[in-house]
């Protein structure tokens, strides 16, 4: 249970290099660490669910080595990432007299995340953030990198800061009581890491995803794997002006149809999105002949033995979109250069890259195609 | 009128490096140089006032030189750097599809400036700003340096962003429209660019501070010569965490009296406050053996002939002022470390220096007995 079970990651960005700290046991180190920090009072953001379940420990480990606790709980789920939780959240942590040398902790999945990540880049125009995410999805991707935000009625994650987190601890045994649906929708992106750069770590996915799921050591070594991998590739383009554009393998498409369904969890959740957006990604691929009609079945088999969606027709509802809306959808992107669309494809498994300038015409086509199988 | 009358100044951040171009006519520039950024959408915003003044031709400047205008205009006055106008403008930009590429011109004063910029910041998670400053508050001061925010029921400026412009348009014809309250606060900042580091540029001021409210050439040195001292600072420490505090000479006593009236601008505008403050920093500095008394008069004696507030009992209502309450509205300001107040005093005119750790007793007594004078 002690450090020893526990990896750390250094994420080096100069000034703001980070320690990741990835294992069972990971947040019982929370209190001393941000003691460490020298700061005296923490912010504790988390969500209803989170601080049901896991907060009073924190909070009485962070109690224990002498930081004061301001908590602020928010309502779970993606409608919180809003101006009006935001602006709620910096009010509650200033009234509690946060100073510059405190810290935020956001404690719970990407939303608790990208929100109280945000406050903290904002607040006193920037105090420190620990990231402790209790979700996979959180733990691979969000917690680390310091893309922060929140949604507008224009889109998701429109508006934010860049604000890297001076710590993050992820602990893997938080995770055991995740509902099996968020836990699915996490290992999207762990697949996603294995089919952007690394088809070894991709096979060894197809042979351990069991395991990951279950909560042994497998679980510990998915998610350091994956937080060196989107490290490599924040360290390498920390403001997303070139290469962090992989990451949003399977991004492009899924945001178009979480955009399709509102941003309703119920209906499809982010990691979903990204495994219909994977999927679509390497049919795309293939279709223009980029990469081999085998490697997008693979992909797509992987992701279907797991339980995750991936095809469009997979999410509830979909009868109603059409190839016209979805692509306007992504049109509203961030990652619109001068009105041309930006995708990442793959050439195989493990190869994906940034291809600029895709055509209008022949991403309609695609999805056009891809409606059409709903009825089959 | 042409470029050659215009002073440019560099302010040299590394790859965040700018110009300020100072001068009559700066402003007709402002197309072809944000062209020349590379922006195909201005998000230009202003306030009401100024909007009436001056956004007309801006505007169609910009047009002129191929550039899509989206135009945002928020109320004149300190009110408008909330969370409310924040979103406002946020929305606005973005249902107008502000792109990466684009920039956002802040049109007027430092409330236009500071919300605006705020704004810019956390688009797409930051994207360009002009700042295009119609005060001289705003030349002088707000629109060099990158600091951004909004305020909060806590207090002000508590909530914001670093965020440097990318160019920086002071023209000084646009202060022919400036009321003159508004000319006299903002000629507070310039007096404190002398006080703080530059004891020559004190006694020009004291010279020939007509001129500058008359709009001579001597207006465009003073503004020049301030945009200079400030940017020299921002240079040394862009992030305050040291030497930039010099620059809030006047601003702890100043920022509890503009709190003591709850911002109303009617009874005390910001550079109103600074003068106060000023005048406080030095007569501080005198009672505690540090600065000359006669440097401490001389100082109260040029911001009254300047007609600018130099008492405590200069301030509509300040009978109802106490020493504790003052006290306690510096205390939460973010200069706050630890607990300990951080002052801005003087050994002299020119000879500024950050002096940590003051003993709230000692601030106590001194306000008790600038407080006494009201009655005299
Ligand atoms: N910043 C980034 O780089 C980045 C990257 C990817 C995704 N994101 C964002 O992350 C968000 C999605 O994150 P998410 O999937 O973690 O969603 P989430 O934060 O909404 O968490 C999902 C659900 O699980 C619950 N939960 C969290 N931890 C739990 C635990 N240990 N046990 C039981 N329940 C728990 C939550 O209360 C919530 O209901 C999206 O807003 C997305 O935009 C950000
Ligand atoms: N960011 C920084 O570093 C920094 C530094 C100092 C002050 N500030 C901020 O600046 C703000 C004060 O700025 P300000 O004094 O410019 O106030 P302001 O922006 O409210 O302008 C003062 C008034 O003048 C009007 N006005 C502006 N330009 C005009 C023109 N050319 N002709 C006629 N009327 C005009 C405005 O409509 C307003 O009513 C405060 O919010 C303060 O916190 C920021």
């Amino acid at each position: 249970m002690g450090p020893s079970r526990q990896e750390i990651i250094r994420v080096p960005l100069g000034e703001r290099a980070y320690d990741i700290v990835v294992g069972r046991g990971a947040i019982e180190e929370a209190g001393a660490r941000i003691a460490a920090l020298g700061a005296r009072t923490v912010g504790l953001v988390t969500d209803g669910t989170v601080a049901d379940l896991h907060a009073a420990r924190v909070s009485a480990d962070l109690e224990a080595h002498g930081l004061r606790v301001a908590a602020v709980v928010v309502p779970p789920g993606e409608a919180s990432k809003s101006f009006g939780q935001l602006e709620a959240i910096c009010d509650a942590l200033l009234g509690a007299k946060l100073e510059r040398g405190d810290v935020v902790l956001a404690l719970g999945g990407g939303v608790v995340g990208d929100l109280a990540g945000f406050a903290a880049a904002i607040l006193l125009r920037g105090i420190r953030l620990v990231q402790a995410p209790t979700t996979l999805l959180a733990q691979v991707d969000s917690s680390v990198g310091g893309k922060t935000g929140i949604n507008t009625a224009r889109g998701k994650n429109l508006v934010g800061a860049f604000h890297q987190p001076s710590l993050v601890l992820a602990d893997t045994a938080l995770l055991d009581t995740l509902p099996e649906r968020e836990m699915k929708a996490g290992y999207a992106e762990v697949a996603k890491y294995g089919l952007i750069g690394d088809a070894g770590f991709f096979r060894w996915c197809e042979g351990h995803w069991r395991e990951i799921f279950a909560g042994g050591p497998e679980r510990d070594r998915a998610v350091a794997q994956s937080c060196r991998a989107k490290a490599a590739v924040v360290v390498r383009d920390e403001r997303e002006e070139g290469d962090r554009a992989l990451l949003n393998l399977g991004h492009t498409f899924g945001h178009a149809l979480e955009r399709a369904v509102a941003y309703d969890g119920a209906r499809l959740v982010h990691g979903e999105a990204v495994a219909i957006g994977l999927a679509l990604a390497f049919r795309f691929s293939s279709r223009l002949g980029l990469c081999p009609r085998e490697d997008a079945e693979r992909v797509a088999a992987h992701l279907d033995s797991v339980g995750l969606p991936t095809r469009i027709r997979d999410v509830p509802g979909a009868e109603a979109f059409s190839a016209a809306d979805l692509l306007a959808a992504m049109g509203q992107d961030k990652k619109v250069k001068a009105g041309e669309l930006t995708f990442i494809l793959a050439r195989g498994i493990g190869r994906s890259f940034v291809a600029r300038g895709i055509d209008r015409t022949e991403v309609q086509a695609f999805l056009d195609a891809e409606l059409a199988r709903r009825s089959s």
